[in-house]
């Protein structure tokens, strides 16, 4: 089944060193038009709006997860025989999913989804099924391949070892994003022992265990992640920039639905004006990051003057502010949506309740298991008081310009009256 | 004349680990809409389809080269007095040049600029002198100060010294580019030690000098712009990138001359319907990669199959190869032209004849003097053998699709007729 | 007060890059007798028998001490004018206190200490006040000085800050070893944000506080310690190794006060042959590692077996092996040292009993305190789950030889005696 | 023939990670007490007198040899099929030869085989061939093997291609000391890209060669060297060290053939009593480090003032210090002389004329070969200007006492009266 490329195939990255490519498949399926899209959507969404450096793409982060599944197939054939000489396909297999789990990201996917209403999940199992081009590719092992690979990245596979090694606590796809992200942004929180983790490692029937004495290393890559959900992902600053973004396209949804002047490229409209599930592979793949700015600079002229608005805020990082509340309830927020409107604000688009809550170690959601030399297995939650301890936390916060927070011109300083309420 | 930022500002950064912000002054350049879309302006253009960590802005790199002038006027100051307690503007003076030196830089810039002849320096003064939101900050300082940052952009200031600082063989500019390239490429032939280049530079009247004893970490500096050019900025993949970007450009000019249809987004009309003079500030300001990317996309589907077909393979990164050449005569270029022609490709598209000349030490375009304890002066080209030997070569390529190279399908193998041809 | 050096001094280093002098009062201490005898003088003992790149040295540590006290001390002056331009003596104190901190240390330190009763830090305020070349240079400040700096080091000074700057859960000893120990064993474990950690500390009468916002900083702080503890610091084979070194000095002086035959050179007859307190300070100042190594050297040829056996043991990295067991019961180790009695094994010098504890964090022994923009102070424990998880366990070990272990020759496999002994 | 260790072992490494141990062979060796000596002979000598960080040994360095030696036969194994399937001698020839180059290296090496007239080489061989335990486990692969092995390091061995690995310009001794140099230095010079130069290397016959793709990578790497020697090897204050421990043996020398009264540790006699071709293996590694500087230690109190006074010097560092001059002639020398001896200093003592010359690229002692993908073949030297300038040059230097140096006391300044006589 193996096609090897002529020449083993280098990419130089930034985290791993050099990435090697042997089969011809993998080769091909990177020069795709499908997986060159993902060089025009960055890896953190506006996470760049914080840390510069953080402008690194999903392209650059998807090698990075192949890489990874290339190194622990490879300790893996070497020290326990799997998935064992006569079963190439099961290695094509993990490293095809490894490679294109995040093919159906689009741009500041988490926004645009919930905006949207769909999952990029449901996209990315389409393209393998549907895109052309793809597909082929991947038919070339066998007719049932495409829908296999699709199955690992839906976590419905009967593979599940596959399925463990691409999504779970312990997959491909966290250790490359955590210490990609690490390097980029600057910050030495995500550095964990890579090259360790993966030879304390070992398969059993469906399932990753760990060595005992491999235990602390796990905690550091916990760690790692419970370090960057606080420091990077969930910073305040990159939250308010995600607000301003979904606040502009939800302002762009209403002015389209009511017939409003507007400015909408061909690339979007199908988001607007049909069902998700009608919206075809090939219209999907068009949406990228150059897409959304485009579209962003030339609402900054918009007619309406609070997408305007929103989009110069976005465009020009005049980003919206934040201070943490206690939960709120509901008529809390009308009370404050009233306090903002009373000034003037549309609180619609002037004001958001968000809450964000860290990483923690979720036990029963596909934990890490432990083995000793006599095969007793425990849970790192069992067996370590530091990943225990990692409850996640919930923070709430009121995002709105700075200059309402500040109290500037004249609006009332926010702090005052929201103590006033009691919040 | 000196406002403090009420707290000093950080910026957490991948080279310099934190770029520190004290003046307001800066803060507020920082903050502009001009500076803000350097956000959207790759550095290194078209290197991120060699090196695909090579995402990294010019807004990244403005700050690095702002941090970099910041820790040589703070060694200045500690150790020769320079500027001078009383003389704050003379170093506002260098660290609002480090900063906005890049102002002036569009997308892909240095393709931009030979499709519709102008100079990004151009736009940086003007930037300067005419975009409201710089030059109010910039005046807070007195009403000659943009004009003088202008000036030592454009090295012909009064203040030969902050110019050299700025663009000379020993400047902050290139110093952070080397190490930062370095860094998002992953590779290590742009390292050099910059703290100690920096403890062994000392100014004198107009003049940076180097101790002596600094001549190997000047050499090592060198020699990192050296390998850097080979390996990273001179790659021929780069190279044959901006081919295609090149082409393309000219190709959608002549179609919108002749009156063909063609997508064209407001943007770059001005480029396309007036002289670059009349082009206004705010006008250039909006053109950045999202910008020309949209077009791009848009270009894949254009009436014209030329264009369809140099946009599709610049999206998909399905680039033209190249083979090495001696240097031809422009009767031999015709020649070359004419055996494509009669393949049935337009030459002024599907081929190009390209050279690049590699980094080397200029000694009589502002050299790297040293000074030994004595006081006596030498050009490091006369110093250092080292230096002496990196005379750049040029090598000259012809670039083309790569099925053309191969000789795939109908194309006759192309080294077969260049040999035939003694090319 | 401040004599500076005439040109700065540099040593460049591996941790922090450049380590920087600028007071004569520090170049002249480094250059003492007593201060490069540090050099003889390995920082981790015998972890270099478990982690080959731990070969650094206290001299190399204490300079790395003194600069990280340089840094903080810059910090403190920069942003909240502390100790005060006025105040250059407590300056002094704490860049002295920090690079002498170390001074008294001698080879394999805990191991010699444990068998001479002895405590490191007497010989370092000793040192402080009877070695004539150091404070002959300390009291260039004043008659005080030596001794103040000697009580910093003693913790019972009468600048609290001071104290614990240089022995706290906060202080820069640590956060040098941790960094230093993680680079030269070549683990990541050990590293943190030390800028970061750095610039969220402030001093506020008598403690160090650190901003709420640095709770992570910190965080990562103590858990880079935890791990640390845990692969390097108490790594079984270097416990193992301590075990050989102790039970031979433990030999050669029942040896000696028998009257037995024995190597003992005069660096080390003082330490056999009276009281600690009337050892002198030149006397004590003679012991470095090339004694102890060499001495070890000539035990591989006493005429004592067991001696010779030990020393060989230790010089030629034949160390003992170990098991984890339950915490024991004086009469159940009499009951394993009969055993191994019972197999021609002399248990004083072939059995250890062994535990150690990891790093945990004590709130109560001088704690790390947040406080936040309303000055509310908290101990960093309440704050975080992390940290209050950090229960340090104690394990236990038997050490004895690896024949013995697996029950290699006549010996019997020591597992299964020890599980019908119910250990 | 392959004897696998039970479970791969690994040794953590700040150099290259992890370095992998899985022939038994290998392991065995590692244990045996010839090599364990090498823990107590550091790698770069005095060096740590000048850079702090340099306190690594021989034994790191040669683990690093032998991984590097192994991930090039990992290499060559994949994609040329050398040494090929059935030829495990080769493999285990050239691990083994990486592994034990350095085993005849003693303390401070270069400055004691110039006084007792001795090349550690030949030791090096001599320990394979006689020293039994090593002996006997190389000779678990044939009887043959220890001399084949022998033969490598003593580059006069049958399999060439073997002997250009071990020492040749491109060689894995240098692979590993420049960077593991660079790496506790703390300085960048010696980084080159160790990955990418074993990805462009191919065996060819008796040849190593190199793409021409890679001529960078090769020039990186000989500027690596080229800049360690200056910046770490030759550094003056390294010389200096090394002068004043060539001075106290060769005072110590003097003082013993006149039959003075001096401290001579057992371990120091046979090189002092007898031919060095009468010392035998078991003698000659009884010295070690350890050996050396408590030596020194009781020679800073020993009776002659000269021998007293250089220990000391070295011990405290109090080092001399140096001035560039021009080559001298011998009748120059002695004029030089006669001024000390005129100040009242044995010249034999307290003045050395050294001379040290920077590392070159030599192109006829094994050079480098670049090779196209014609096969066409070609010397670096002759494709690269930057190599060949790399002419080594010599600097002359007299070192002696900072303060007969700088004229204290009643010294005459030594710049002047040289210039006197006109050197």
């Amino acid at each position: 089944m193996t096609e090897w490329v002529d020449k083993e195939k280098v990419f130089k990255d930034p985290v791993h060193d050099y990435i090697y490519v042997f089969d011809k498949l993998i080769w091909d399926l990177i020069n795709t038009r499908a997986f060159q899209r993902l060089r025009r959507v960055r890896q953190l969404g506006t996470a760049y709006l914080t840390y510069h450096g953080a402008e690194h793409t999903r392209f650059t982060h998807s090698l990075g997860v192949y890489e990874t599944m290339r190194k622990i197939l490879s300790h893996f054939e070497r020290k326990f025989s799997w998935p064992g000489p006569g079963d190439d396909r099961t290695r094509l297999l993990a490293l095809c999913a490894a490679l294109l789990h995040d093919i159906g990201h689009g741009p500041f996917s988490h926004t645009i989804e919930s905006v949207f209403k769909f999952h990029h999940e449901e996209f990315s199992q389409r393209i393998l099924l549907e895109e052309p081009e793809v597909n082929k590719i991947l038919r070339r092992v066998d007719d049932q391949f495409p829908q296999d690979v699709a199955d690992v990245i839906a976590k419905k596979s009967k593979h599940p070892l596959v399925v463990n090694l691409i999504s779970s606590q312990l997959d491909v796809d966290r250790m490359d994003y955590l210490l990609r992200d690490a390097v980029n942004t600057g910050v030495t929180y995500g550095r964990f022992e890579l090259e360790r983790l993966i030879r304390v490692m070992r398969p059993e029937g469906d399932d990753i265990l760990v060595k005992t004495s491999g235990q602390q290393t796990v905690e550091q890559y916990i760690l790692a992640r419970y370090f960057m959900y606080s420091q990077v992902y969930l910073h305040p600053v990159t939250l308010s920039s995600d607000v301003l973004l979904r606040h502009a396209f939800l302002r762009a949804k209403t002015i389209h639905e009511r017939g409003g002047n507007l400015f909408l490229p061909a690339e979007l409209q199908p988001f607007l004006d049909k069902p998700v599930e009608q919206i075809t592979v090939e219209e999907y793949l068009r949406l990228d990051e150059s897409v959304m700015m485009f579209t962003f600079h030339r609402w900054t002229e918009a007619d309406d003057a609070i997408l305007r608005d929103l989009a110069d805020r976005f465009i020009n990082r005049r980003l919206f502010g934040s201070i943490l509340t206690r939960e709120l309830k509901e008529v809390e927020k009308q009370t404050v949506r009233d306090m903002f409107r009373a000034q003037g604000l549309n609180p619609d688009y002037y004001i958001a309740f968000g809450h964000a809550t860290g990483a923690g170690y979720h036990m029963y959601r596909q934990g890490i298991t432990l083995v000793d030399d006599d095969g007793d297995k425990m849970d790192i939650a069992d067996a370590s008081a530091v990943v225990r301890s990692l409850k996640p936390l919930t923070q709430y916060r009121i995002f709105c310009p700075k200059e309402v927070l500040r109290g500037e011109g004249s609006y009332k300083p926010i702090r005052g009256w929201l103590e006033a309420l009691k919040i």
